[in-house]
């Protein structure tokens, strides 16, 4: 599949409602568990989410759209929701979420990107060159696994109590 | 965590308005491509889902509540939808299973399931003895791991569309 900013568009401004319809008012054994230490909960996903929207993917646009190459990005601190979303409640952050990321998509239309402005390079500081059309298409596959984490997290917290079923869920070993 | 018929309920109710959230009007190639022979695409999963709906779940549980060990379980055949979603738009896959899921939990929660009903066996063909409750819990898990499935699925579509990115994603390589 071809990226096209509509295509990835249609995806990027569903998530916020996807995550809302799949969280909201839901009990907190299913939303603040996670997978162990130092991994996620679907509690944290919507803190680290958020987080990309404000210090990430925009940013990055802009950098590759107004530097190219010459100004490296930003490196993304994967934990920062652990200070961010101190004393929220997940429903204020499925409303913080929705808030910018309306505002980012609408950011993003404006743009009115073309096939050579997706061909610009930016430098990532792990990775190397990679084009705006890279980045954008794994902004969409970012929101996708993240939605597929949580679901993974919510599914493993009941891994005990389904007796012999696990080994039909490889899912549930990863 | 512990089963509760309720926190269960919570997360089965709410699985025909994710998919709906998810799926609905994207262009087909987020939902009709799948990640390779013989694996579902979006489109396939949600008639996967409404063919669990029709011969597993419930006939399950009623078969346990009826019956004991004394009956096993009939086998679910998992490439039933190649068959029963001929000619049905997603859109009507979506409503089909919003409406049967409906009925189904419905069901459910008139049988004010105890903690003793709970306890009850069946006989699973390939995993030999189980609870109700291993079943439920069971039935919930399925429900996100084929969530998790869908959005895999999508996020693969872009893989090659990422530049050096996928490396990050392990979950693209499951």
């Amino acid at each position: 599949m071809k990226y096209s900013p509509e295509k990835s568009y249609q995806v990027l401004e569903r998530t916020p409602a996807v995550l809302r319809t799949l969280l909201s008012d839901l009990d907190d054994d299913w939303t603040m568990n996670n997978e162990g230490p130092d991994t996620f909960s679907p509690y944290d996903v919507v803190g680290h989410l958020i987080h990309g929207e404000k210090t990430d993917w925009t940013a990055r646009t802009r950098i590759i759209l107004e530097f190219g190459l010459s100004k490296p990005f930003v490196p993304w601190d994967r934990f920062a929701q652990n200070e961010e979303s101190k004393g929220k409640t997940l429903s204020q952050l499925l409303n913080e979420f929705e808030a910018i990321r309306t505002d980012n998509v609408a950011w993003l239309r404006s743009l009115k990107l073309s096939e050579a402005d997706l061909d610009k390079k930016g430098m990532h500081p792990k990775l190397g060159e990679v084009t705006l059309r890279n980045l954008l298409a794994t902004w969409v596959v970012h929101d996708l696994t993240h939605i597929a984490q949580i679901t993974r997290v919510m599914a493993k917290q009941y891994k005990e109590e389904m007796g012999p079923w696990p080994e039909f869920f490889r899912i549930l070993n990863f």
